[in-house]
């Protein structure tokens, strides 16, 4: 049990007595990892690792015999509850006898097979992004992992740089990286590298395919490896050849002045969709906004995708401990697309791209 | 739009209708793919990549304009519908607007957020395992694909063991093991490797560790791969060195005697929770049935884990083009344990190793 897992709970608690909650079930994957050391994965996504059940003086986890050695080395024997066979009705029976009687559940996890298990017992109180609100704010630790996880990411790059070549396949691209990024260390990657040639990089989401890039075409490569259980995420857009075309070097130029321009702005205290609102108003003033599809960015840690969102709606301000990507991008449906992604943290004065 | 989506979205509706839902919404990656060929994976585990709405006469993707381009491989322009922000309440106006009213849905996948957005306008009705049941039964080609990535896991088995040496570290062998298999064709591996020497392999569910494999002790090799979509899983438990010890001999002959004896019984017409029953049995009557801690097997596919599972509560019946693991299992916290697992497919006649 170490020290940090204790006190991220003890302040998650200071928020659930301000919800007026006692009981707290947490069920995201990286919500559990993050107060308790257990699991970072689930086996799939309709598979749990295991629950946490925080209370005002402990915090249980509740998993099947698979997992107890696991557990064991970040809880006491008596904070495990083993459920084995008939899951929900052995979590209830436990519930009902440690005397939960209002439960806090996560509201975009829990499943309706699950809620409908407990209703009957409990009363039940939905809560969104509790923990994902703590998880926002990186602490000094997590400030260093992510570095770490961002300079190897910048390494790759430089290194997959130098190996392009037209006649290269997106997949074979995709796989040299990947076997970059593990054979330095990282665990894994954080998604599915994007590996996108010609018009294929237009589509903001491209799955590489097994065949050639070709010469004088834009390709664009989202990447991201996570090195200590911290993700990493970046984009870059090179010309394969010796002749950008006019359409590239114009897209390429807007959108590295675009995200400039947003990384320079941002600090703390600043509106979060301001971000998107500085980069809009750009593309706009050049008239090419309806070629940029997407938010700017979003928070990055245990999880690619964290909450804040850098989208017109987000909510709140930049708060100093931030990480986020900054990704403006325009795509051209016919030639491609060009992103320029950077991560950043957010400091006392401004922004720091790592 | 590929025949054999149609067709099975035709069976769908079929079992709809006894059902009497007009209306299913699928949200399983796993389900969305098997019925429509768009994504097999979410991004993350939160972030859905796309839903279908299966009607009684068409079939629509509801999903985010960045897989619009994706969407089109599979669907006519006017079967997709774009949600981008606030996705569940635009869904929420789409229903309405194309006349739904009763509306079926996942109980395992639907998150109560999303529930409850829904639950205001339709009458909303869970369902459990309709498509699921379904991809029990395997195809020709599914058949075929799944021979090839078995037939994959075999040889990788193969290479492995002939480089398997005291001093590697049960990371190095994982990850030697996953460039093997992504070096022959695999797009990944279908769920993340377990290597576990000497007591550690006692552990069913064991996360690599960077240590190196000591001379004469066991070693557990649990992995499989995706290939052309389709999942494969095997276990293998060697010994590394020449003198075997006694406990481990007798553990290995115990549990491949198990799992000889299951699928030798396994047949067409059996109830599934026979299987399991035999291998309780057997263990019960050679004393070690405590050792044995998890179920028997579970069915195999598009994910690694689907239904059914072979386990003591299992409902139903064997059915020819059914393919599931036989994973029996001896664990002995103190030196080790023992698994060995092949994937069977039922056929007329009872159950072929593949």
């Amino acid at each position: 049990m170490e020290n940090k897992h204790v006190l991220r709970r003890q302040k998650l608690r200071e928020k659930m007595q301000l919800q007026g909650i006692d009981f707290l079930l947490v069920q995201s994957p990286a919500n559990r990892f993050y107060l308790s050391g257990f699991e970072l994965f689930d086996p799939q996504c309709n598979e749990s690792s295991g629950y946490l059940l925080i209370s005002p003086d402990k915090t249980t986890l509740m998993t099947d015999p698979r997992y107890l050695e696991a557990a064991r080395e970040n809880f006491f024997l008596e904070d495990i509850f083993i459920y084995s066979r008939n899951k929900f009705e052995k979590i209830n029976e436990f519930l009902k006898k440690i005397g939960v009687k209002n439960l806090g559940f996560e509201s975009q996890w829990m499943s309706y097979e699950f809620y409908e298990s407990l209703k009957k017992e409990f009363q039940l109180a939905p809560f969104k992004g509790l923990v994902e609100e703590m998880r926002q704010i990186k602490d000094e630790d997590e400030i260093r992992i992510m570095r770490k996880s961002c300079n190897l990411n910048h390494k790759v790059f430089k290194l997959i740089e130098g190996t392009l070549q037209p006649g290269m396949t997106e997949t074979e691209i995709a796989w040299t990286a990947e076997k970059m990024f593990r054979e330095s260390g990282a665990s894994g990657l954080s998604f599915s590298t994007i590996v996108a040639g010609g018009p294929w990089s237009a589509l903001p989401h491209a799955i590489p395919r097994d065949i050639p890039v070709k010469d004088n075409t834009p390709l664009l490569i989202d990447m991201g490896c996570r090195l200590n259980d911290y993700c990493s995420d970046q984009t870059r857009t090179f010309w394969i050849g010796n002749s950008p075309s006019d359409e590239f070097r114009a897209a390429k130029e807007l959108v590295i002045d675009a995200q400039d321009l947003a990384i320079k702005k941002i600090e703390p205290g600043m509106p979060i969709n301001e971000a998107y609102g500085l980069v809009r108003s750009f593309f706009e003033e050049k008239g090419v906004f309806e070629h940029f599809t997407h938010a700017l960015g979003h928070g990055i840690g245990l999880e690619t995708h964290e909450p804040p969102s850098l989208g017109p709606d987000a909510k709140g301000e930049f708060i100093p401990g931030m990480i986020v990507s900054v990704e403006p991008g325009l795509y051209y449906p016919g030639w491609g697309g060009v992103r320029w992604e950077y991560m950043v943290l957010i400091n006392e004065n401004g922004a720091e791209i790592l």
